[in-house]
């Protein structure tokens, strides 16, 4: 047995890839086999990190193996499907044992987090490279696409923004973060750890119009769903909810920047009907309304005072892409 | 619009990636959607191709199109599922058109072919590599397993073998695979286009008691079902099915140590019981019995004389793993 199939039944003794729920079958056959109930549809996506392009090598092993699976299952979150399974496709130069469990260790912490199983994979002698593809279910029909948003609807986000591009100097700079600041803390976390905002997902199933996932930053995600939907957005400056620790740590100027145009935060942002939004706070969702939706096309960024404000409207870039 | 972003509205507009069949949302939002008849299970299986290690680089983009998701749709297959679609991570150092253009050719010419359609991924900078991740069908408890043989079945191929190893050094010798031989061109074409046996699969259903494809070697896959079913297999070697081209190419012993050792085929291996397999013959599936399933463990190889000849039970290592 070569080394990288040591690897499989390695992955295949983690505690995320017990066979159960929909997965009828995980690890070691040709293809894992899921039973998705009547009425429902799968929802699939897939996420590629390269090292060097999307995180930095080195890095703790750990924090990326958490990262990976958060990233794609943002995704699932995204068109408000409940999770059921990854699959994990590994490139790697050496099998380095150490690596490969504090890996497995972040992964697994993020599987129990997210309630998703792995359920197989693939891994392969090669750059260091991870693909992840995720599976959840939806009831037919209920899936949150980008292309419901209608004139007069709210636009909403899901959390505060900018932590995670706020972090990407301390990333990039491992000294830096070696820093006792509980503000850095925070920076990193968000970055290495973004919670998949799942339950908030499902929750808007038949009350949002259209929403995604923050992953370019907010005004080049807010220009998909105009795009999509053939509508304008209309985001209030002032009513975007900065990250409190971002603000002390960066200023004023800098978390706006990062709020508005940086990446990785993975909060959703999506768009209500007007009468929805009593309900969902009442039922404590942390959500905050940012602007709304126009006719036209694109996305208006307005001041205080209703004023536009002139931004190019190109989203955050991987710090090496 | 980055260069890569792109590459994801070229993909988008192949005509493998229409919505049709059980594809109820394709490419451009952050989920695909499927929907799956009632009764019936999702086969899925991830395959990961790097550059240098699963296929030489630089090599023809359109032949390594259609091998990449003929790979990865042999696990189909493999548990008779019917053919529903893939997702597509890509990661390559730059955008070249000419490149793109004859990859996807190759890819939607092989999707063509095996009726499967492109429903998302992902494509980053990054070295040259290809994960495919596919979907199937197939009737809930009706999935071709490894762990079903049993003493007395009968074991079968569904095709010659060894071709694909014996084109390896055509594939990595450029030069040569220029020749004209006709010959020549049979074991390329088996090693870039290989077929993935999806009607035999489906055809094997509540039949097979246990079924791979052939993609690290005979012996090696062999193994697998023995381990798996907790059964030895005993292969007769004069039995054993070798492409007539491979042996007129490399002469009958390298053509046999091909047909055992070498991997890449991606032909149906599977236990039957005796009883079926007239039935099969007489509906026109090229099925080869090659031996029988005993009591006992690992593989058993025997000459015409049924006497045990000594082998290396280790099948084809990739060509630089």
């Amino acid at each position: 047995m070569g080394e990288f199939e040591l690897i499989r039944h390695y992955f295949a003794a983690a505690a995320c890839a017990r066979v159960g729920g929909d997965v009828m079958l995980g690890i070691g056959d040709d293809c894992a086999l899921l039973a998705i109930p009547a009425g429902e549809q799968l929802a699939i996506s897939t996420d590629t990190l390269v090292a060097g392009v999307h995180f930095p090598d080195p890095c703790d092993p750990c924090l990326l193996g958490q990262r990976a699976l958060a990233v794609a299952t943002s995704d699932l979150a995204a068109m408000g499907a409940a999770p059921v399974g990854f699959t994990l496709a590994l490139s790697m130069p050496t099998a380095e044992p150490g690596w490969l469990e504090a890996f497995a260790r972040g992964l697994d912490a993020m599987a129990a987090n997210c309630a998703m199983r792995l359920i197989g994979g693939d891994t392969t002698r090669g750059p260091l490279s991870i693909t992840v593809t995720v599976f959840g279910r939806v009831p037919a029909g209920q899936a949150l696409l980008r292309s419901g948003a209608r004139a007069g609807d709210l636009l909403c986000v899901g959390g505060t923004l900018g932590a995670a591009a706020g972090a990407l100097p301390l990333v990039l700079d491992e000294r830096e973060s070696a820093s006792n600041s509980a503000d850095a803390q925070v920076l990193l976390d968000r970055y290495w750890s973004p919670q998949p905002q799942l339950t908030l997902g499902q929750a808007l199933r038949g009350k949002a119009t259209a929403a995604l996932d923050i992953s370019d930053g907010l005004l080049a995600d807010c220009g998909h769903i105009a795009a999509a939907s053939s509508v304008q957005l209309c985001i209030e400056q002032q009513r975007v909810p900065l990250s409190d620790a971002l603000v002390r740590w960066a200023g004023q100027d800098r978390a706006l920047q990062c709020g508005l145009s940086g990446g990785d935060d993975y909060v959703l942002v999506f768009t209500l009907p007007a009468g929805e939004l009593q309900g969902l706070l009442a039922a404590g969702w942390p959500i905050r309304v940012i602007g709304h939706v126009e006719a036209g096309e694109g996305v208006r960024l307005a001041d205080a005072g209703g004023n536009a404000v002139a931004v190019g409207l190109h989203g955050y870039n991987h710090f090496n892409a």
